[in-house]
């Protein structure tokens, strides 16, 4: 597992950064700041860490452009974390390693396999399943019947990929996620019984795409369910039937959407956020975490609450809320001293000037 | 995988619809309204899409009994949901093929299987197990020691069956879900020391009941988790120990309940949805996707809020609540006016006429 | 499965109670207060079950120490959950019963494994994994290469274990669970193209802590997610990279926990609770269900809502908030009202005395 070392300028010129010191120096890898050593690069991504940077024992570190006095070897970029994502995965990514189909894999009729793949023990993939270059499927992983992966494609433990379903190329998707389960479709008669409506459709899943562990994507009622190029979605999201995701979004943990939501590109859905069925989200709508969102957004919209409002008037409306039985306190005391007032100057009951009632 | 096509007549019939138009139209299979062409019959649910009924290129159409204006072939229906999910049934729903249990499959001792069913590849299926009529277990499922298992029950991908629950007949289960976990529940030391109490019941899940992707089902500590029948369950569903549930109820995607929730039949509970341990749901709740509950709710109930509150007073809290920072501020403004009405009456602090203070 | 016999004095003996009537009465299980029969042990929690003793058909009664009036046999004891899950666990723990390595089990190499463990068909190992005693692996269980797992563990159905994880001696892990997916981490460049940051530490699970089906714990991005002794985590509870939870926690249900969130010991989360990332509770925090905590908890808060507030306030706001309709309308009331005295007072418009404006 020893890795190649790298020069620093070598790491400076692959993120387009100003190199500070030795070019010559060598790096075999990345650590946080707190742990990193002698060969390793590290970063800082504020100044608070910057303040620390004499601490550090890294052999080079990645500072933002904020940071003007450095005195060991380091590499300044406009954006740290992009930098170290870019360092970090030169070192770490393995190259494939093909193994072919295990004895012990099960494999149906008219597949679609190229030599170079690897499907561990214990999966199952079925009939006239097409697999791109160098997939890579982990033991428990169910592919049913007609379902495309693209190339490069990993399917993590347990993964099961529904009938029909199309997975594009670099597609990460983890431990146990569910795409293509039937969508929650019922018709109800007049006695109260539900009458289970077919979902025939099926799930697109563009390049790029991660899925977290556990997630749910359910197939669409008629059409598809799609999941545009490079969208994150983190574990155990729920995504409803005909349910669009645009480009580059991000989904963070348990968020729900109910059937035929759409997005724009590049949201930002935040934590255990609820969106009702049939809404829009324009471009780059940001969701702030817990949120219930009921009608459609507009682009660039940031919002939060239940349902969810502007995020600054939600920020005071909050406020506000932890003020309530003040308020309900204050609002009692005034309605008592109006009263007072009011008789203080009508004390027959007459009625004063202006008062028309 | 031609579909035998069916008469429109016979289709009418089948939903007990007024047919329009050529009885003899003959019909392969439905498809959404965009989509559908000729051979297909498609439907309108509402009267917007109703005025775009020209533009379909169906060779019938399913209408709901407020369209009069039809020029084509058609079924009108009181629900038009209703009657495509039959028709849709009717053209999708493929005869049981038994395969047996596959050579790759593994089964215990003493189990009573009939030879019509489907064991995948890759299932396990414990001890004393009991299966009926055309079960299908699809790859990856397990199912534990003495669980009873009904005719005609889906068991999806990498489902789980805990030891001794029993599943009735006609029970769908999506991939990932896992029936018959331990209940959460400990019991605390003074040191704060948490022991393990045990789960020792079972969980029962009636006839026709339809369960979502990755949801989990915990057994009772004593007793019977039991869902009833006809109940319908979405994906990623939390439903702890000694839960039931009547029939027909409808539970969206994200819900969790906590410990020996009970609910009457037909309840509709929203997406993300929490309910607090020991209460009981009323026939024909209804609680909005994202509330809280925690106290009984009368049947024909309709709540929203955390804590849930009635539906109506929900919407105009919720209003309300967008606008508390401009309450905060009039209130502040009101104060201040009081203050000064209560100086121009009584300028010298002496007590105005009606003031008891 | 005939259990042996206990002595109630061995019983009570056993969880430091008061032995009441005859110390020879023989139980041989425990049963819920309703079902208990001829044989069984029982109990009470409150009082209110304990006006009910009289209709208590089992052979003893384990009861609070609140409850005097005791006509049969007994054991009385300061906390009777306690009592009960030792009593239970006396009854129903079983021996363990060592399977080895089944044949259609998969391992990797370099593994050590000793003989008395229990790995069911269908199981897959990877690579240099190193067991404990007495560990059992249900049927599905994947364990990526190097992890590493202690004595006495139970993983259930389909559990996934990461690469280089580490597992503690007597823990449960329910079906379903994900320990060591990726974290979700990304770096974004300029144009909204998000690029995966590596995710290189790993999970460690310490004794006797128990983790739901379908539960997520992803794994460090550097360093150690890391669970300590005695947590008990629900079902489907997420746990991002980097998070660190103490001795002794109860994680219920639907817990969603952003990355790098610490806690302190004896925190209590309740269900569908959120906690924003790099966040620290204190000892013995407590967080009400569907809470939205973004910022340190002190030891011993008690907090509710979203955002979080202390959970006195929050019942008094949250009465409140159904009361926001009504407040609206007292406050546009009020206004009028003190214009008209103001109207009253100053009727030509003159600026009253105190009226500074």
């Amino acid at each position: 597992m020893a890795r190649e070392k790298k020069r620093l300028a070598e790491l400076a010129a692959l993120v387009q950064g100003e190199l500070i010191g030795d070019p010559e120096v060598l790096i075999g890898g990345v650590a946080d700041f707190d742990n990193a050593g002698n060969g390793d690069i590290t970063f800082v991504a504020d100044l608070k860490r910057g303040a620390r940077l004499g601490e550090c024992k890294a052999s080079a570190i990645i500072v933002p452009a904020s940071v003007t006095e450095i005195n060991g070897a380091a590499i300044r970029v406009k954006n740290p974390y992009l930098a170290v994502a870019l360092i970090h995965t030169l070192f770490v990514e393995e190259p494939f390693v093909a193994t072919g189909i295990d004895a012990r894999a099960v494999v149906g009729e008219n597949c679609h396999i190229p030599a170079e793949v690897s499907i561990s023990p214990l999966v199952y993939v079925g009939n006239r399943v097409r697999l791109g270059q160098r997939v890579k499927l982990h033991p428990g992983v169910v592919v049913y019947d007609d379902a495309v992966i693209g190339d490069d494609v990993v399917l993590y433990g347990n993964v099961t990929i529904g009938h029909s379903c199309h997975i594009g190329n670099r597609v990460i998707i983890h431990s146990g996620a569910v795409i293509g389960s039937d969508g929650f479709g019922y018709a109800t008669d007049g006695s109260g019984r539900h009458f289970k409506r077919p979902q025939v459709g099926m799930v697109r899943i563009d390049d790029d795409v991660e899925i977290g562990a556990n997630t749910c994507i359910d197939r669409a009622t008629f059409g598809t369910t799609w999941i545009k190029r490079g969208t994150k979605i983190d574990n155990l999201v729920q995504l409803g039937h005909n349910v669009v995701i645009g480009e580059d979004a991000l989904i963070v943990a348990q968020v729900g959407m109910a059937g035929s939501v759409t997005t724009g590109n590049n949201v930002v859905i935040g934590g255990q956020v609820g969106l009702g069925g049939h809404i829009h989200l324009g471009d780059r709508a940001m969701i702030a975490a817990k949120s219930g969102v009921h009608s459609n957004l507009e682009p660039g919209s940031i919002v939060a609450g239940i349902p969810a409002i502007p995020h600054k008037t939600w920020l005071r409306s909050s406020a506000g809320y932890a003020k309530l039985p003040e308020m309900v306190r204050e609002l009692r005391e005034l309605r008592r001293k109006v009263a007072e007032l009011s008789r203080a100057i009508t004390p027959d009951g007459a009625a004063a000037p202006g008062n028309n009632e």
